[in-house]
């Protein structure tokens, strides 16, 4: 296999940045100028607010080039800035991207992670409008900003939840927890015996979980359908229960949560069991699903109800009951957050 | 000497970024929400458009921690991305700062980090409204973002330059980068005779030039303050003629530039030749003085004439006659953009 590829030395920087922002296309009508200049111009439309949220992914720390195929790693890099936004209530509008990238990359293997970005960029309708490439003498760095507008009765922070409301969460969880322990036995595997080929068949789902998360921009324009504004909101980045004791921190309050109300795809409730996991556990602490965590007034339960992309897993209570865990059995435990890792990184 | 230095990972990551946010002031009226959601709102004042900049350096691309002391590296890196915000000619008005720091560093380390960077946030009245702070497994990475805003008709792009403007650059170039000179000296010295204490007297201006640079928000001031809005602007961070030919390329011009008129520190002047440099070339090609670089109608020459911030070095001809350098001896060359390095990254 012989394969000719451009070192980026070859082109230079300028000529780098040229060839990656060459076709980007500008799509939202805010955006009076993107890349190409100092500084990238956004009209803010009449009366709504800017909000505005950065996220930085670093080699050997948020992914692992061995098995993060590198379209799979820009689209996730832009993702994980976009639920920021969504977060908040808020579709997000352009984006910013910073790369640190070792002169070991091709320009090939560059124009693969832009791909990716720039397919995110596309699928969520945002513009890319400015950025800096740079070399790293060490591993990849990835740095995105993205922004927003909204009007601001529409926007939600993590603070606003009250006694009674309702704790909702998108999607299902845990998933991209458990495609991670699929990919790392797999890299384990083929340390061992390098020959062999990787056994993924099967665990779909849980790879794109954890390869290709999606930010939830259609959960907040399912809330803006069906005319119901959470009191409070969160994005699930480092997992349900260190992001529901953000939530309840901030607001000022308490939660009582029921395991038997925590959606689990039965694909990551098998793929536990096969790990010697428990489901529950990968649900509460396992972080990056990027589904949206928020409550709701009683209210809006009607409205909620029986939708399949969303689901009520307890209410608000008194910051002194504390975050409690109701289990199937019925006893109650202390919702504590157990991060996998000593240092991983978030957002503040 | 003990020194008794917290570890990172005792604090934990929402420790960390507790410990080092938890005194953030907030001064910019426009700021309604900064550090602590999933992303800061940001009022933008009615009528007025957003610039939105970043920039990211890279330890051992950009700095290199043998000399360039914490709390300079803190105050250079939020300069360099409110100086892309000055060279559209706005004042800045929030950031937003992500870190990635390995575990060698300790909590001491980062807060000096931090103080520079707040002191430059101060210096500038700007708030830092948000970031990311993770973990690296090999170097320091600080990816900056920067907001401002300013009514349409006041912000310049680096399109704008027509022929018969004035070519204007502020302050004095070529200081930042015998600066570096000095400092890599002294580390050579250092490394063949550790026991030496590094020669630093007497160059106390080009080592400030280059370890803590300033952004030119007195320059924006200024201009207004003259009633002068340039034509186009770029600021210079890769060298006086490697940004004359982006800016000529964007307003689809050339130039004439007078070698006597670049403005050169007596103290670079001579530096450069102990260092065997010709002090021109340092000016043209060295880079990271933070200057700005714009343009303006000839009309406005008498508001600007004799201004000690200022220095009218040449005009904007032709796009056929290109950018071409008038020496003192009268002969005319091409402005050639020769960066020192080869890719040592940019904006875009």
């Amino acid at each position: 296999m012989t394969e000719n590829l451009t070192s980026i030395s070859e082109l230079g920087e300028f000529g780098l940045i040229r060839h990656l922002t060459k076709t980007i296309e500008l799509r939202q009508p805010s955006t009076i100028k993107g890349v190409g200049d100092d500084a990238a111009i956004i009209q803010p439309p009449q009366g709504e607010q800017l909000v505005l949220s950065t996220d930085m992914l670093v080699e050997g720390v948020h992914f692992d080039m061995t098995y993060a195929p590198l379209r799979h790693l820009g689209y996730k890099s832009i993702i994980v800035n976009l639920s920021d936004i969504c977060a908040m209530n808020v579709l997000p509008t352009q984006v910013t991207v910073s790369l640190a990238i070792s002169s070991r990359f091709s320009l090939e293997a560059v124009e693969e992670l832009y791909t990716g970005m720039r397919k995110a960029c596309d699928w969520y309708g945002v513009d890319l409008v400015g950025g800096d490439t740079t070399s790293s003498v060490t591993g990849l760095v990835i740095s995105v900003t993205a922004i927003g507008f909204a009007p601001p009765g529409k926007m939600v922070t993590r603070s606003g939840a009250r006694e009674h409301d309702l704790v909702v969460v998108s999607g299902d969880l845990g998933g991209a927890y458990l495609g991670l322990q699929v990919l790392e036995r797999e890299k384990e595997v083929f340390r061992s015996a390098p020959g062999n080929q990787p056994e993924l068949s099967g665990y779909e789902y849980l790879l794109e979980r954890q390869l290709k998360p999606e930010a939830r921009k259609d959960v907040v324009e399912l809330l803006d359908a069906l005319g119901v504004v959470p009191t409070s909101m969160i994005d699930i980045s480092d997992g349900l229960a260190s992001e529901l004791r953000h939530l309840c921190a901030q607001s000022m309050a308490g939660c009582d949560i029921y395991e038997e109300k925590i959606p689990v795809d039965p694909k990551a409730i098998s793929a536990a069991a096969e790990f010697g996991l428990d489901h529950i556990t990968c649900a509460l602490n396992g972080g990056e699903d990027y589904e949206l965590l928020f409550t709701i007034r009683q209210e809006d339960y009607d409205k909620v109800k029986g939708n399949p992309s969303l689901t009520v897993i307890g209410h608000i209570t008194p910051l002194v009951s504390g975050c409690r865990l109701i289990t199937r059995g019925g006893s109650i435990a202390e919702l504590r957050a157990q991060g996998w890792d000593s240092f991983p990184g978030g957002d503040h």
